[in-house]
């Protein structure tokens, strides 16, 4: 076996990604470049280059308000735990997840809906400006969707849940919100996604927020 | 929108992933049936009905190694937080992950060689008979190739890295190295796989073991 470093080995996974995207013939937007190739390079899954959708501007929003030290919240404690701890530190940013608090399980109980609709309700009502990350519950996109309705402006809404019962539908309603309402929004259309996902696409954003884009400065060895 | 308990949406998804696996003429053996259902559950990716790959009897000493109380050691933290606590604390079993020790990182360094490579190593010094489990890092794949060699005999093996750059031969290698020594393994051929993929194949190890395959069983609302 050869020894490479991992800022090697990343620059080169990049560079295989952004070979093969040009050989099946893909162009991405250069806004949009840094985020598709994460997810690829997280999920060594090509589909990702058609299912992403971005509304105007979506990248450019994520980026500044990252900057701005604009909190993300996640709906599991898997996305929380594959967001870089360097670049949010660099950027004075957090991430936050709710689904274990107790008073969250509490009002969905009370309300009959699930713990992720209910940490949404949550970070709407005491993070109104963060980043919405969610990479498993399609129920918190619906409540994304009605807090939007409401009047909600979260800074960006990642929205990437994985799986077969109402995931579809769910990222579909969402999409035709954030762009009625023009609210920025990163989603992974149809069933694929997940808390990996999720967490790929916050720290594209992270490290283009941070200018982290070359490895070797976020601290890899 | 309707609502679903979370218990009813995964017994949905299991039967729409069958239904599927059997319009594609997919039949998967019966004792590997619930590790590859969980895998294409979490990443909606029916590939993995194909790229998985098991040893004679991985999943039977997998679950028996868990009934035990033996610990899952793993390659990152989002794995680790992906796998169910529930079912760990039933079970009376735990999940490591060295990855953020001092120790590692100094050793690392002072050998010239990756972090995961060296939590391999501490894992095979303080806990030679667990579960290893490996979602990111090729060099832990070869560096658990080197230990077998050396007569390391862990419960079970899951090598799941993702990637472009050394993770189709790492997983080559290891596969080779477990079918020659005899030693229960589950691997992810090719580029694809993560800590999301590792995590679901603990937790349909641990359900299996806890007999919690209702998902109602694991407490779910």
């Amino acid at each position: 076996m050869t020894h490479h470093k991992p800022a090697d080995i990343e620059r080169t996974s990049m560079a295989i990604i952004a070979a093969e995207l040009c050989q099946r013939g893909i162009t991405i937007p250069p806004d949009r470049e840094a985020v598709v190739r994460r997810v690829i390079h997280t999920t060594a899954d090509f589909d990702y280059a058609a299912n992403l959708t971005f509304t105007p501007q979506a990248v450019a929003r994520g980026v500044e308000a990252l900057r701005r030290g604009t909190a993300i919240v996640t709906d599991t404690n898997m996305a929380k735990a594959g967001i870089s701890r360097p670049a949010l530190s660099k950027l004075g940013s957090q991430v936050l997840c709710f689904m274990a608090e107790e008073d969250v399980a509490r009002q969905a109980k009370q309300q009959g809906t699930t713990r992720a609709a209910a940490a949404i309700d949550r970070a709407a009502r005491e993070h109104p400006g963060a980043i919405l990350a969610v990479g498993n519950a399609p129920t918190a996109l619906f409540s994304i969707a009605r807090h939007l309705e409401a009047g909600l402006r979260p800074a960006l809404v990642i929205g990437v849940p994985v799986g077969f019962v109402n995931v579809v539908e769910a990222k579909e309603e969402l999409l035709e919100v954030c762009r009625r309402l023009e609210i920025p929004a990163i989603l992974a259309m149809g069933r694929k996604g997940g808390s990996n996902v999720a967490a790929a696409i916050c720290n594209a954003l992270l490290y283009l927020a941070g200018d982290l884009t070359d490895p070797a400065a976020r601290g890899w060895q």
